[in-house]
């Protein structure tokens, strides 16, 4: 089964978002194993220290700056990568623009928005790929 | 004080959505008067002709062949608007392409997004445009 990791910088203070993610959780377990990782929000030198650790050739940063893609294109990419995929979320400060360089950027949206809405976004085009790649209905959920 | 009104089609099922965007028309109060008028989800055209009633050269419909704007630029747009602003969003079955063609459109994503995450996602980017309208930190919250 698909492994996806999604790292996060600073907890979720608005309860319910994190309900919502949750229930988003819930929905993928049937598609894929996902890991949602913590990190404390602790200033962007150390985080990024942290954060270098998980970087590999499958490593998507969330950035404003990244390549924009359609729902279809991201189920796509998530098709078409074997095994384990990570996604890394900046916390409130951003990312060090280094980590950023040794990964691939996509983002939501040309709009900002806060991390913890960012999760939220992330993990529901998660579900959508999962039910676009398995054929099934959803956009009248 | 500027009247903004959402005119959505269809019932927010998901409740801790509900509990977000509820979240967000207080935070906006004390910025403009916001109205939600939500319509029945009752098939494209007769959507369609209880729609066109409300659009005039302020309505911005939100389609995915919209116009994408950064946070900074939404914002610019409700500073430069006079008076009231309506903006769209379709229900489950989208909308008829001929009110699309009477109207702005404006987009969030490239991704497609459920019309309850999109009513979420709009009133949180109302809510950080007034934010930058008026010089205050939002990006920290």
């Amino acid at each position: 089964m698909r492994k996806i990791k999604i790292i996060a910088i600073g907890k979720i203070k608005e309860r319910n978002i994190s309900l919502l993610i949750e229930e988003f959780q819930k929905r993928l377990r049937p598609f894929c194993k996902l890991e949602i990782l913590e990190l404390k929000d602790e200033g962007i030198q150390k985080e990024s220290q942290k954060l270098s650790g998980y970087i590999d050739n499958t490593t998507y940063i969330l950035d404003e700056a990244g390549k924009m893609l359609s729902s279809e294109e991201f189920a796509s990419l998530l098709k078409n990568i074997e095994g384990s995929l990570t996604f890394i979320i900046g916390g409130p400060d951003g990312l060090d623009p280094k980590i950023k360089t040794k990964s691939h950027l996509i983002s939501l949206s040309k709009m900002t928005f806060t991390h913890e809405m960012c999760r939220l976004f992330l993990i529901e085009q998660l579900y959508r790929a999962c039910m676009i790649n398995s054929n099934r209905g959803y956009y009248h959920k």
